[in-house]
């Protein structure tokens, strides 16, 4: 059993935007209680990341972090000027894949599941796969 | 058909634990010949990796690397200090994915997957979850 | 229902490799429509990432930058001498999971799958198993 969804997320210049009950909503419409969820952010400037959902310090300093591993660079070619936008959507990841359990993605107490903008403002698009039983 | 199993693990300050054998197990004991595995942290200061299981000196230096490219930063914010661990948690991942063939993890002879621990010593859980025919 | 392949990538000293049509080769010959695809490395200085896919001074700025953060270190101790190359792999990942929908893998119009050699030059493999319906 598969079921396929789409989230759109509106985005500022650079942010962590917590795309989890939206996650989760998908999950519970699939009607999967065990298998699995394939997110898949298809933008080369943006990425997926799992992280604490608490504190909303913690994905400031994520992203004042993130601009300190991989800043603009001098010796860049890309003539768009943003390959320090595309270096972090590697270093976080184009795809997450959670297991489902009981119904639930399985996610720790302080995880929240995060859509990266390292280059917006835009119109960003979320896939979700959910495969199981 | 799909099998769930958790794993716990015992953690020092930092680490990076070799949970191969563990993963293994939970795939020989879920029947599956054909298929995948998604093994999830459930944690937000810890990560999951695959890398050299041979030399020690591998992971040793992955974690001293680490510690350079996110060290703690004078301008973080978050209270609990532990911002730069959540930076290395995303750097390496909550989770990874594995192909099942034949009934035995698809790795490289010298692959190891690792808990990667950055704010211990904790009791730490990892999820599993297998799936397929 | 699941299909298992193999991709075999000769390498020059770094670089990253396109591999995407392979992939899509490997999902169509599968004749799974509605599921996933994970596509595994199985070596230690060498991974898989999914960026832009029309300039190629993004996966040269993607090296470059890479280089740059993960540098030779004085104090790396692993004998062989590649520890960066290690990091690296880590950094990109050995694993990436694809939603498979209607029949083609879900990408975005300037997204490819890049396999990235840090270590080399060598002849690689890739591992891939299709799952679904």
């Amino acid at each position: 059993m598969t079921h396929y969804a789409k989230i759109t997320i509106d985005t500022q210049r650079e942010g962590m935007v917590n795309i989890t009950s939206r996650i989760t909503e998908a999950i519970m419409e699939s009607g999967v209680t065990e298998g699995l969820c394939v997110i898949h952010c298809p933008h080369t400037t943006a990425g997926l990341t799992i992280n604490e959902n608490a504190d909303p310090d913690v994905t400031k300093d994520m992203l004042y972090a993130l601009n300190e591993i991989s800043p603009d660079r001098a010796r860049f070619r890309h003539m768009e000027g943003n390959s320090a936008a595309h270096v972090k959507a590697s270093l976080m990841g184009a795809g997450i894949t959670l297991i489902v359990h009981r119904g639930r993605p399985v996610l720790g107490i302080w995880q929240g599941i995060y859509f990266c903008e390292f280059d917006g403002p835009r119109a960003r698009t979320v896939h979700v796969q959910v495969a199981g039983e």
